[in-house]
């Protein structure tokens, strides 16, 4: 399989972290996107949505969308519950991660860590949705040890890929305790640094 | 079954639209957001995202997420392709839906809808993004049938909930004929006024 990604998003990492756990062999196919090389005539052939990361299946298929991909990676598999109920709490998390956390700490991260923006012009109404989804987490985490299940999942990867480097947003970690001692739980579970 | 939702919410009504597809019975319980009724402490301790739709199951545990909620329902029936790489296209649509479409057409249709805000109040780079949403249908369905699969499937009812009323957000669909056809022939397969 082929992964186009850019090795700064987490969205890309997240399909790296499943594949390394499950121990599948991915061939890394850098994509630029600061340089627009995701709004390719050649990108947009491969994946009319223009967004990385992209996997390309051995017979030339390809699937796009972060969570979709590493759902697909993860059928049976452990990192995805066979109970239908925990499968579709998994499935929740995802939904929930794209629509109410990766839009306000992954959009925050990319205005301060690819455009260079200082902390002070990210948009408030982003940051208050963005703080409102790490105190959901907290409150979450400090009952539960995992956020669906009893170990890792998918919606730990897809939660961790943008929550582990929410400083890089302007979030601050250190008033969440329960999200810090999660944090450090996903890590001990995946590569420190993914070889992409 | 129990569904918590707002009349007027397109992410309601696709979980009306897979029960009644499907022949589950579901019991409707009204919960109108314009009246805060999403944030009381009870609906918080019953679903913490404070969201609709929420699913109640028979046993008492709770489902969020319109999409995720979807799929539990449509689990090993027609409407989620048995095969696993269709099954990933259609999650890719789903995905896509609430972080590329919802978020812009839905909100502008909020805006109009529910808030009675003009037309011209609508922030322009929602407007832009809601535009290139539809724009991405129109191509795809100018080629295929269908989003996915050859059938109606979770992907076409949770596009069709915010594309069919589109218009009420200030969008056109007249200059996007394959799109129209499309939402004529999921209309021909689902009830034209939802028992809710």
């Amino acid at each position: 399989m082929k992964l186009y990604g850019d090795r700064q998003s987490g969205n890309c990492l997240k399909v790296v972290y499943t594949a390394q756990r499950l121990g599948l062999p991915v061939v890394w196919q850098d994509i630029d996107i600061m340089q627009g090389q995701s709004r390719t005539p050649e990108f947009l052939a491969l994946s009319p949505q223009g967004q990385v990361p992209v996997l390309q299946l051995e017979d030339g298929r390809v699937l796009a969308q972060s969570n979709a991909i590493i759902r697909y990676l993860a059928r049976d598999t452990p990192l995805l519950p066979a109970d239908p109920y925990l499968q579709a709490k998994t499935d929740e998390w995802l939904f929930w991660e794209q629509y109410s956390h990766e839009l306000y700490i992954a959009v925050c991260r990319f205005q301060m860590h690819y455009l260079k923006k200082p902390k002070a012009a990210r948009e408030p109404w982003r940051v208050e949705r963005g703080e409102a989804a790490l105190d959901l987490m907290e409150a979450h985490l400090s009952s539960y040890e995992w956020l669906v299940g009893d170990t890792l999942t998918i919606a730990h990867i897809a939660l961790y890929a943008y929550t582990h480097v929410a400083a890089e947003g302007g979030f601050n970690l250190q008033s969440r305790p329960s999200v810090r001692a999660w944090v450090a739980r996903c890590a001990g579970l995946l590569p420190a640094e993914p070889d992409v």
